[in-house]
């Protein structure tokens, strides 16, 4: 079974191509064939075929062929697996700003504690 | 020069690594230095420093030398790209939802008008 670590692997390995983030950007506006996808693109068929098919496995698209025509949607639960990702940084992130916080606030609880006594 | 598409390239192949990415979320806690980085991962070093040198390239980390002592730290304006990525593709599917929304809408009143005239 294909787990977590992998499946991000595979998306943002997915994502490191000018052409697969273009066919994405593109199935954002709606269900598309192949050959509307492969159009814009001065690109053997075959050689687009590989980029379609990368993108089916990475989980971020799903086709389906009806008589010779082959068409692609765009699967969104797929994106949120990058966004909680990135969101899961942020939060180690802003956990460190929290520490530091709390860091520099202690530092000035101590001096003004200090700067007490030798005012008495 | 280094374009923006290339630099997306660079960054979403960086984290499509589990190395990598656990390297990232090490440094999200702060500064770290190479062999620290390198403890937790049954690797040899020059393997793990070609991640090391993936990250710095794609600009997710920088490194700096004192003494025998390499130290990385996280780059998080690198990580906005990506965020800023994602959330233009999140632009172009609610466009298309609104489109749709005003498709149903437009037939809906179409019908109503429709609905009047017989009505007369």
């Amino acid at each position: 079974m294909e787990n977590y670590s992998n499946q991000l692997d595979n998306v943002f390995q997915a994502l490191a191509d000018p052409t697969r983030r273009a066919v994405l950007g593109q199935l954002g506006q709606g269900p598309a064939s192949i050959s509307d996808l492969a159009a814009p693109f001065d690109m053997a068929l075959p050689s687009f075929m590989k980029h379609i098919r990368f993108l089916e496995e990475s989980g971020l698209i799903r086709t389906h062929k009806k008589g010779r025509v082959r068409t692609c949607v765009l699967e969104r639960a797929r994106f949120s697996m990058m966004e909680d990702w990135l969101a899961e940084q942020r939060a180690i992130w802003e956990a460190r700003t929290d520490r530091l916080e709390q860091l520099v606030l202690a530092k000035e609880e101590f001096l003004r504690a200090k700067e007490g006594e030798k005012g008495r």
